[in-house]
């Protein structure tokens, strides 16, 4: 039997918001938690397209949040699975908030968060693979090796002696 | 001049949440969004009261999701800063779900939030630095110079190579 | 002086929602009133990106639910502005529902919005001029005109005498 | 065996909403889909209390927001079923603003929503027809027959030609 | 100069508000807390109509919750200032709850809340005083003496012994 | 058989809950209809610990609000039940909020919420004693009586003359 694959453009999910005065801090800047919020919802719709499945949260990569985002500003997330590993995939999510009136865009964040395929009994599911089809999909799917040793070291669920793709991170021989 | 130091206890801050309808996917566990959300809160609480300052969200570490929480669950989640440095401080989140009718609680996750103390203008401000008491306050202040260096890695701030504190993660002579 | 022509790609947006329990009637079903808030703020941003201008919501034409959508479906919102008229806009937003697991998606409404541009004042602000490209576009923009005399009638601002464009549709010479 | 018939008074509901910070734009002003939020749900309890039974949302028609509505008003809705079609009923929703401290009053919105009675299946269920008292009453009783043709002929459900009490809209012999 | 007089029913305000999956705990039933909030607005809009001013809450008196009000169904809050006291008003508000498709309706609770009339500044104001008119108006004039003294004794602001009007419940000589 | 007993510190709740914008009213205060939701949800949690059980909202008794709470204040709730009565609880509720970049603190309210132990089917279950430990623990146990006379007489569920506690509070031989 050959397995299915699918596409990380068959993934790919954009979602729109306008930031409205109670995902926002004393500041009038959106918080980072409102965001982390819309991108677990986004990529949760990712994981669910690439699998037809439900899936839950497994974890969330390092964020980083460089530039505030302000009241009223309107918040463009896109996903896509970029590697699928038997049941858990891995989502990348790209934010981008605009001020429309002055037409100013920002590079928000990045994003990587994990999601397991599940039954209704709580069960994990196997998942199609991904192949990929651009050179940013392939890079994508080459680097998730990577960033799944990490997650797995900083879950301790990996001794970091194992992680071989990680070490080239580190530049270690 | 000597400046001022705070003890982790001085920022402590404990939130709790009953798992409602609308923050439950279709399997009634609470979305890892939501979680994030009510993490971020009670975190910038705690780095606000290090601070006595405005803060923003600077960086979220890698989080894993072990357990479901279920609806109506209760969870309660303690934050306090385990170190600063200038103007950013680190916060830790440790999260518990109960199920009070049977008594049954999970250990749901640890996390560490990075917050910056700002103006209203937007401009960084200095911090009290953290003066460690007990012995996880200072497992905890000691970490975090490794996670600070891992941050910086995965946020391109820093080159492996100087991240002389992390190396020994890996074990790196 | 040529004024400014935009294409409605240039204010296309596309906005997916879960429906979560607080969205949904005791049947389990979208509340219609739900689903209109979301195309309101979505078409709102569209009319935004062609004007580049705050914008009020100015009248909304007929719309009929056919098929109920159902709790946790995933809903695609997508607007684009098929005619200005001065300092007014027309959005046309097409949405659809989708149930992942089973793949199923309905076709489910089409919906005309119209939008008008503003200052901070209130004051009502020209905006630029729609030049359609595609067939589709170029059916939806001479549409337009009809939709205008009829919204015009039902809001008592034109006697349906005056209504040639509308008189297509009845047939009347 | 004789139909049961109910007065338009009712199904007569009042609802009162305060204008909150997350349901204005940038402009301080009550957004149009939260407005028709609020119109669904009053409407659709009307529609319940004359059928006293579930209904779901079958259109919406046309709607034109005159006056901008301010954060911190009250906002007044007041719905009554006019006529009853077998299993769909037709619901005016009458919409006033107030500024309570300076007492200034805004005659917002008329509108017309249409509701399906309908059992927990799904299946349509017939409803009492509505005998109306007051000439006001009255007047919304006939002329709901040619708001009912538009509505179809908008829905491509009917053939303008078919369309005999909405001819008399465009005075054509 | 003769001080202006307003009726209860000047200040009489009606609200619905329909039960949603997020106002209800585990057994599917209403919160106190979301009806508390409920209450809170609607009397707060009549002590304003009443004032034409800003008002905060400034007590509520003791509520009893006897029956329990389910998901789905309609809940009708009325309310009117009672008695003003220079810069306060007593409002009553009457909650019932209705089951739409079977018609049961219920008795839900009586509720007194206390507002101040304020400026923006926050100074107390003077509002007009109440002509009760009904025969239930009048019962409710004289017995808004006896609930003043008793939240007053309650928040320490008045010595039992001062309570003459109070002490007529308790039967004292 | 020996009738289980529970210590106050037993069923100890905290809270913390920031001030955002929907939670405030044109003056920018905290609205006292969101602190009632907040102190319903902490005091339910307290009773569910005590009793391992589901409760439902019994009764709140008469609640100032002295000083008002700002937008962006960090509320804290605690609560802990003070005495049992066979299937009902008195819990007492202390809110306090702070201004953390003034570092000012205000005692805002005390709070006293009854609640009653139920099985899913809403019958009453037994719950355990309270066995006061401290001095405050001993003066919230003794009082509960005279607080839960009076409740049973404002709910007409006692004539004053049999509330030989309350008497006390009137100095009444």
């Amino acid at each position: 039997m050959v397995k299915k694959k699918k596409f990380p453009r068959e993934s790919f999910v954009s979602m729109t918001e306008l930031v409205l005065p109670n995902d926002t801090n004393t500041l009038n800047n959106l918080m980072g938690g409102r965001l982390m919020h819309w991108m677990d919802i986004v990529s949760a719709i990712s994981a669910q397209k690439h699998s037809n499945c439900m899936v839950v949260t497994a974890s969330v990569d390092n964020i980083s949040f460089k530039h505030p985002i302000r009241l009223g500003n309107v918040v463009t997330l896109k996903a896509n699975v970029t590697r699928a590993f038997n049941t858990s995939m891995e989502v990348r999510i790209y934010v981008e908030a605009e001020d429309i009136p002055s037409g100013k865009k920002i590079d928000s964040n990045n994003a990587y968060f994990t999601f397991v395929a599940v039954e209704h009994s709580g069960k994990r599911i196997e998942v199609p693979e991904i192949q990929p089809e651009t050179p940013e999909d392939i890079a994508l799917y080459e680097g998730a090796l990577q960033r799944r040793q990490l997650r797995l070291i900083l879950a301790n669920r990996m001794h970091p002696h194992e992680a071989t793709e990680l070490k080239s991170i580190f530049d270690i021989k």
